[in-house]
């Protein structure tokens, strides 16, 4: 088992991807107005790419259209101290293609915001990394 | 009750303020060699800023020396979709006067790595924002 040099467990590529599946929350980071951006939504994994929901006219929409953008999901128990994280770095895209949008349509992918969620943004997960804290 | 054009609920500074003091865990948001990163921390709310454990030697301590960063933190119930989000956007910098460090060493902040965590980044929450998603 590798360790970085904070002490925690550094994950495989594999254990990445399947923790990714386990969880419905993640937090998309990206670049609004030159600053620094973060937010929280709801995702499904489809093969090596992070699928998102939200609205078109959405902040998120119009930042992520062809950029490089972060994605990250964790699960932390504080009364044990332990949990994992995974980031996914790697392009980001809106589903164009009416056959895309139509079969992204019917991944398991709940939107949570009551408004205008029709609008997807893939990010290709091009460099995964995640740590475990083991407590 | 304010929302945003998603439909949630847009909460106060205050209560942004508030919500940073439930939790133990957030996300620093940061530019990593022209890339974007983020990565999970434990921090304490000081005042108007957040502060954060780290290892001097970090990825996040040379990334995070005299830049703008954000910093996220959240809370949500999957089964209910409930939940809120906050975003703190600011100027971070490391901690280096003794007397600061050792008032920051007396926040109870608890680190969960077991490796270093004698430095501390001060993150000025300058630009705080917040929404709540009521289900």
């Amino acid at each position: 088992m590798r360790r970085d040099s904070s002490g925690l467990q550094v994950l495989s590529r594999e254990e990445c991807l399947r923790l990714l599946c386990t969880t419905p929350i993640g937090r998309i980071v990206f670049t609004d107005q030159a600053l620094p951006a973060v937010q929280p939504v709801t995702f499904r994994l489809d093969g090596q790419s992070i699928v998102i929901r939200t609205s078109i006219g959405s902040r998120l929409a119009a930042a992520t259209r062809r950029s490089v953008v972060a994605f990250e999901a964790d699960e932390y128990d504080p009364e044990r101290r332990t949990g994992w994280s995974v980031t996914a770095v790697g392009h980001s895209r809106a589903a164009t293609d009416p056959a895309e949008i139509d079969r992204l349509a019917g991944l398991p992918l709940t939107a949570w915001a009551p408004n205008g969620l029709g609008h997807y943004i893939v990010v290709e997960a091009e460099q995964v990394s995640g740590r475990r804290i083991t407590g």
